[in-house]
């Protein structure tokens, strides 16, 4: 191979910058050229890529969000738009393709590789919701930045009496729920795996106005069986003994410097893929289990999700 | 005097330790010993309070919070209570006292200076809120936390088409917001001082669309005519072009440990109020006007809220 | 005026992008061309500059470091380079000029202001040792650069017996160091203003060990009439009691995302120059006094230092 | 077992206080008593303990530094000393002990064991050098501290021609030199395991000056054969074209709030430590190996450090 291209792709996720510079000076080392596809596939339908040397990487490291940019595509879901991607790469002579991204991204890697184009995704997802590896590219540094939300208002709960309702990423996974409950100290979690009905979270916080508790806190998922600020004027009504304030991290905890780890994570990865596609791998993921880096299947990781382990259900009821 | 009490009452704000810390350690370079009241006037009517030493103030100054912890009480604000709240004064020998806390905060040290007892209040509100002073203590900290999640929202800003809805403290006052607005780079600001109608809101959101904006960032202060959940839904049926993503960063801004600007107001007050209160100062605010320390009367400081410079609007406008 | 020209220049400092930002939008706003000119007086005699749109200053608000770096150059000291630098403003069509930095620059900018090209100054420098301004751009950040230093040796000073010293920035001016030292807690700060012997700083922490404090910092500025090794190591000779440990923050303290104080700063003193230059005045440089906003001829302000409060000493000395 | 006691020894680490927190609160779980002992090895022969309730570690989960802090002490390297500490713990029933720390301490663990006493080792070092581990308590965050400073540091190389030294801890291992080199982007990392004559440091630099990069960052752990003030003064003689900056983080890097990684490192370890002391072990060390939490003798993990697996070199060579 002498030519290959990156793209980030989903909801973004920090470290994605980390993984694009690796990819890029991995690919130099190995002397091929590695293109940047911006805005993901609606930009690989448009033709929209440029070669990036060694200085376009430099400095991004550290930088938040994707200088590729990510956006949403029907079109490449149609066979005509599948050609036409193919097509844009032919044009621009590429012969191999990394696609740093969530479920969805993964999905459309898989159909680039069926396509014949050698694929090799990376998973980046703060959602932590990716099957076949232990995490994915961004998670550290959102439950890093629930962590400093926690922190924040567990100072303020110097004030009597109050009960901090809020609100993390995750559609269909508690991961940063619930790892966020036990490392910042929560009374209540609130998963879509474990749902709690609005019932059992009055009965668990009035308890613990009860129990004497000058304060707490309640962490839901986005993905809870309810919204978050119906869940906020349910308890109200309730009247558990606590006021109820509300916090909605939203997209926050997509932002930020890449922490250490994830930092790692994705050079890793990144150095990873391009080894991988120009050993003649297609069609698979970089994954870490472990300490080990390895492949699997896209068809198997886009076929389920990654369940969370029972440890820290565990951990949340032993430590509260 | 030979003894003094110092409390923190109302919404706590980031370097409310900080100003006890410099209270109790001016005090004892006066000779004069220092009390602590915990939780406010309920506190103090219950005798809760405790000699405070060095020592107990040695490493609380980077802290978040307040050592004395906050609540609300009704009971001071009827005669017999107030009565009590004397009594209890002369009970442990307290010649006089430093209120540092918000508006609320400061009537009540009001009351008490004219029950007699050598008061002298500072300001402290993250709402900047405060009349008679340039700025309050927390203030700073608060903007900081808010500037932060701005950064955040911008980077993560690379997926297109989004418009980030954020909500911001100050239920009266529009400072936190606006400035944040300024400095964090918002599209639109809406305050209770200038609030916009729903339909403008839209309409200036679907502009920045039309314009070829990628994403765009809406600020709303707490005390905005209508709720922030409201809008984000009213602006998701108009269907102006962006997605609307929702944050509300709540008693977070309350949180985190105090700015070097926080730091050293508190500090600087706490050290002037004992100053005014053993030259025989009573039933003022130590206030921050320019470079220069001075008290106001409370009388005035509690008959009016602050306003907000137009210059603040003006840059708002010019740098959008 | 059509067009002007905005540089920075000397020791970089959190907020220039800030300010450049401003001057940008400000200038856009009043329907002036606004050039940036990289590389500060060098760049100017290589005519490297290019036209700022408000999109390339989109997004810099929040970066440390200056979009348009710095540079040191001899040439322009001499006749010859700044007829040159004459020509190639003249050359550009560059009407008027604003220089955002230190001592050092605002004399550049002095000299092209008496050269016949109007010029206005911007005070950006984290040491706080401008006259004629209450503070400059950068101080804040840097503060809290330290502050967040300080926090983290006092975190680790659990394990007993450690004296910390810790150099910070300030070649002829102790700001950082004392208000470091008030507001993050130091047994004994040395500056330029007030230098202590070696052995009065070995007796003062002999007496800390003997008062049975667990564990002692020192924080010392550049401008300390003996180097901070040479100070470590002659206290580890005298035998203090404590351990000595050494940190240098160095230039750690000129990078970060700027300050919410520092962006209202700049973007304040950006816009007010652009202002300035286009209602007529030249030769003088952008200051903040109090909650004022004035400027202050550059002769006056390159002709002193800004020297310390005393009013810092004292907190210093009460509170320790 | 019905109490147990915990203790944290040798140098601190960030996360020391989460994990107490997890021995209390998993002890308390199973109907154990559990005390802390108060300042190591030293505390132990004083019999400086008490006994910990879920109350007293509530809030530390996210605070530097270890509120049972930490001690040298010489004489329980005698056997009268050991003997003594055998007798204090039986004084107060204490049946099993759990040590936080690093290698030293874990000796220390190792002798409480073969005297009799059922005791787990927790390795908690931010140097990463514990063998038997892939990583230890303390290492993530401080790793975060480093690559905040050279953020920080890239930040300011917007002034042409600069290279900044900046040193980091590691007396033995360059693991947080390397990686904070890969991570945050070092020109030249100085390790032991892998040193470089101050002569090859120099010519690299002037190399990079050469091929015309506006700035360089050289990482040297404080093991390295040579000082870093050495190496600094020695580059300033040689000229390399640089301007040399010298920064030593020094202890900042022990402090601060532990991270999210560390954080939940510690929680498991501390739940494992009581869970494996109460089925019966003694004499070693809980580990994380990949996925797995698992434990391995003391014996073996103080009988060698812990090596940086050659892929960090590779990497390192591979993205500069």
């Amino acid at each position: 191979m002498k030519r290959i291209a990156v793209m980030t792709s989903g909801g973004d996720a920090p470290g994605m910058n980390a993984a694009i510079r690796a990819v890029v000076r991995a690919g130099i080392a190995k002397d091929v050229e590695v293109y940047g596809i911006r805005q993901a596939y609606q930009g690989l339908l448009a033709g929209d890529m440029e070669r990036l040397t060694s200085r376009e990487v430099s400095g991004i490291l550290q930088r938040g969000g994707t200088i590729l940019q990510t956006a949403r595509n029907e079109e490449f879901k149609t066979a005509q738009g599948q050609r036409k991607a193919l097509r844009r790469l032919n044009e621009e002579n590429i012969e191999g393709v990394v696609v740093i991204g969530g479920d969805g991204s993964l999905r459309g890697a898989n159909v680039l590789s069926q396509l014949g184009i050698p694929t090799i995704g990376i998973p980046a997802s703060i959602d932590n919701d990716i099957f076949g590896t232990d995490t994915s590219i961004g998670v550290d540094t959102a439950l890093n930045t629930i962590l400093d939300a926690l922190d924040r208002l567990r100072d303020t709960a110097t004030s009597h009496n109050r009960c901090f309702i809020i609100e993390v990423m995750g559609r269909n996974c508690g991961y940063l729920a619930l790892t966020g409950g036990i490392l910042g100290g929560a009374e209540v979690v609130i998963t879509p795996e474990r749902p709690m009905k609005m019932e059992e979270v009055a009965a668990e916080l009035e308890a613990a106005y009860v129990k004497g508790k000058a304060h707490a806190i309640a962490i839901i998922a986005e993905g809870a069986p309810y919204k978050v600020t119906d869940l906020s004027e349910f308890l109200e009504k309730q009247q558990v003994g606590f006021e109820i304030r509300l916090t909605i991290l939203g997209h926050t905890q997509r932002g930020g410097s890449p922490s250490a780890f994830d930092r790692l994570l994705a050079t890793r990865m990144g150095v990873e893929a391009v080894n991988r596609l120009l050993s003649g791998e297609s069609g698979v993921m970089v994954a870490r289990q472990g300490r080990k880096q390895t492949t699997v299947p896209l068809e198997e990781v886009t076929s389920q999700m990654r369940a969370i382990s029972d440890e820290y259900f565990e951990l949340a009821s032993l430590l509260q």
